[in-house]
């Protein structure tokens, strides 16, 4: 029994040390390695199972609105990331660059990519001529890279995998209604698959997008009461495409500059759906994310026709579409129950010679602990629906979380009181100086996470720092 | 009509000059364009809808054989490429290398991965102990980047997509199984699913890749006679486990070496179909890899009736789980005609009003420019029908001029005169002494392409090249 809970003993407690927590978490729950490449991780199996759940159902998606994909060189050259002078301000200090191509000097220094705003402005001023070009909806799938100083896996490090979405449009509406359906999109995405509340908004001036005119984002909180900006969609105007030059003919024979979109969301998802639905014992997956949706473990494998038994309910869920694993290793049940939780899978169904012969199993869920015996007969049906229990709980779980740790402060002492005791999202009114902005971030290093959408929720007349009128209510909290 | 030939008169011939007539046709159809990053390509959304559906079709079947994706860092740090002699020594010439990160210069210099060897090999020695942690089965989706000083689009580019597989095994035995297993699931892949036969067969020594003990590849023949090296698979033995510290205790507790495999296939097979397949008036797609299998052309549809009925073949099509498409655009029949078959795809439908009157349409194939009228009750069944011959017929049209070009010498005049006057795969023995390769490259500019597997082949008993003894067949070409 003792070694029994070694894994579990292995993870900090998360009330005892959040961030250790987390790093205990991301490393034995097998999500990742360190590698000999400072600041940069490996993706084990487990891991990138999760990203490729992650890919598939945003993938498709994205397909539905129209979305094509393509792929783009990762280098750029430092003249063509000049071009747009916000843009190169922003990302300069923190690209890699590549100096020489085998033994010799390259003529002009390629930064590797960052993010690829400039290689799709480049390559749209080439294929867009006619209104009759437009529009152009192009993703791709890629790593980039970011010379972070202090680093943590999956929600900062040098190198990591996103999508990112770059249109052109024929008017500043189109734009505006594409940037909107990507946010849009990203939010219902991390509701209805990874169980994840998220505010919508737009970023204040200070946050937003080098490059963009508006930046729309949704911020998840974590367990820990700290934001995580979760997926951004940023709407450019004609900004890089007056500074690339891309120009296009309308139906009048005028010519005009498009309109232009990005958005992007990363495997700092995977860092988010840790903490917000981990636990002291591990990871928890929501089912719809999960590689692995159910553990069979046989319980007494050595007694005659278990073994056989859980191989068949384990056959029976697989060919009812669900993504199941037998663990028939010779480690005993309760090391096999440690690892399945601590791997986060939604459910196990324990199965052992008392069992058959009552013709029946029990369904034991990750994320309660709750235990449902079902008859062999009704089993496909009964962990189906269970599965989808699992998944409608958790979002209400975190939900009801968030909405816990959401504090409403008037004025500046009420912010302070709350700031300095409390951990989670502060809603207060703002002038719209960024005065006030820097003000609260020296204070106490809390930033404006987002303007929510349904902006008509006025919770006071007079900024939350300076007392002057404002009309803007914005979400301040800590983030990662 | 002039208008509508446009676009086929935009592409050279093939006879005329293959290597201008692939030129035309990556870029007519729209599968690539060139970017301000000197021999890196962008792939546009047609050209990157066939590498999804070669990455969906490959990577269904690795999972079936045990594989797991994980992702490692792009970068390697120059001490870590160091490690095994042989590679580096193949690699180094050809990696771009990262010197500064952000505004700083880094201490150690990180090439940017042109192969994941080493970075595996790092990986491993970290998590296999013990004969328990055996086999590791692993897999990567990702880019590379080699600086070759000439680049064409798909064949030789300075970054290309592909996938790297690296496995460590308890046995030489396991790990040469796997490295055969992988060989011949690419090659059942080329020729089920692209249509593409191949010869399966090992590198010489001076052909093999650097740091392996032995080479698989396979290789395919194309339209101009020329090969091209289409898939590889590696038994390392347990070189750079020695060379890396990668050691497990067995079972009985004995301190041994770990034995490894890699395996790769790339963006390149795009370029294989396009020059195996393809003809004067541009691309030719087996329909199990084309992004859309049916293009439904109305004719006539300004008349009444002739578009709805055209979208509504369109919809049964797509419900009977075919990849089709509409052109209702306002261009002519003629002018879509020519683009569908420019971009390859392997079925259109035409349909107007005097069909609609008779119940029927017109199918015409891509490959041999067959009409067939069927009626609409029989649409779905003949169509996939149609779409299975077409595949059937196109593989064994590309059999029978592979094999049509495969040539016999028995000694150096023979040798000579197929060189000198013909293209295609040169059979003849070898004593397995360099020297003769290295002669037949410098006459002819012709590799040792393969040794092929069916060994027990011996179409002579003495060398082509120098005629002493020989009991290797091989196949010599020239290659891409």
């Amino acid at each position: 029994m003792a070694k029994d809970k070694k894994l579990v003993e292995a993870i900090t407690s998360m009330d005892v040390d959040f961030a250790q927590w987390y790093t205990d978490v991301v490393k034995k729950a097998e999500l990742i390695d360190y590698s000999s490449v400072k600041g940069c991780m490996i993706i084990k199996p487990d891991g990138y199972a999760i990203w490729e759940n992650i890919q598939n159902e945003l993938d498709r998606r994205f397909k539905e609105t129209g979305v094509e994909n393509v792929y783009m060189p990762m280098f750029i050259p430092e003249s063509l990331l000049n071009k747009e002078k916000d843009h190169v301000e922003g990302f300069a200090p923190e690209v890699a660059w590549v100096t020489h191509g085998g033994l010799n000097p390259l003529q002009e220094r390629l930064c590797v990519r960052p993010t690829s705003e400039t290689l799709f402005c480049d390559f749209y001023k080439n294929i867009i001529q006619s209104y009759r070009d437009l529009p152009k909806v192009y993703n791709q799938w890629c790593s980039v890279v970011r010379w972070e100083k202090e680093t943590r896996p999956f929600l900062r490090s040098r190198e990591f995998l996103w999508q990112e979405g770059h249109t052109a449009h024929a008017t500043a509406e189109e734009a505006e209604e594409r940037t909107v359906q990507m946010l849009n999109l990203y939010a219902d995405f991390c509701e209805e698959v990874l169980a994840m509340p998220v505010v919508r908004g737009q970023k204040t001036e200070k946050e937003k997008f080098a490059g963009a005119e508006a930046t729309y984002t949704i911020e998840a909180l974590m367990h820990d009461g700290k934001a995580l900006q979760s997926g951004t969609s940023h709407n450019f105007g004609d900004g890089f495409a007056k500074a690339f030059g891309i120009q296009y003919t309308d139906k009048e024979n005028k010519l005009q500059h498009v309109h232009q979109t990005s958005w992007g969301m990363t495997t700092r998802l995977i860092g988010a759906i840790i903490m917000v639905h981990g636990d002291d014992s591990g990871l928890v997956l929501p089912p719809r994310v999960a590689p692995t949706q159910i553990m069979v473990i046989p319980i007494m494998q050595h007694k005659e026709g278990v073994l056989d038994k859980a191989a068949e309910l384990k056959d029976r869920l697989a060919k009812s579409g669900i993504r199941v694993k037998l663990d028939s290793t010779d480690k005993s049940p309760g090391w096999k129950f440690s690892e399945q939780e601590m791997r986060g899978i939604p459910m196990r169904i324990e199965v052992g010679p008392k069992d058959i012969e009552a013709s029946q199993c029990v369904l034991v869920r990750r994320d309660t602990r709750e235990k449902i015996v079902v008859s062999f007969d009704e089993l496909e049906t009964k962990a189906a629906e269970l599965l989808e229990t699992i998944q409608t709980e958790m979002f209400e779980r975190a939900k009801a979380h968030r909405d816990e740790h959401i504090y409403d402060a008037h004025n500046y002492d009420e912010f302070t009181e709350i700031v300095t005791n409390k951990a989670g999202f502060i809603r207060g009114m703002w002038c719209e100086d960024q005065a006030c902005e820097d003000k609260i971030k020296e204070d106490f290093a809390a930033t404006s996470r987002c303007m929510p959408f349904n902006d008509q929720e006025q919770i006071a007349d007079t900024c939350v720092c300076c007392g002057k009128p404002a009309h803007k209510l914005v979400y301040w909290g800590k983030a990662y």
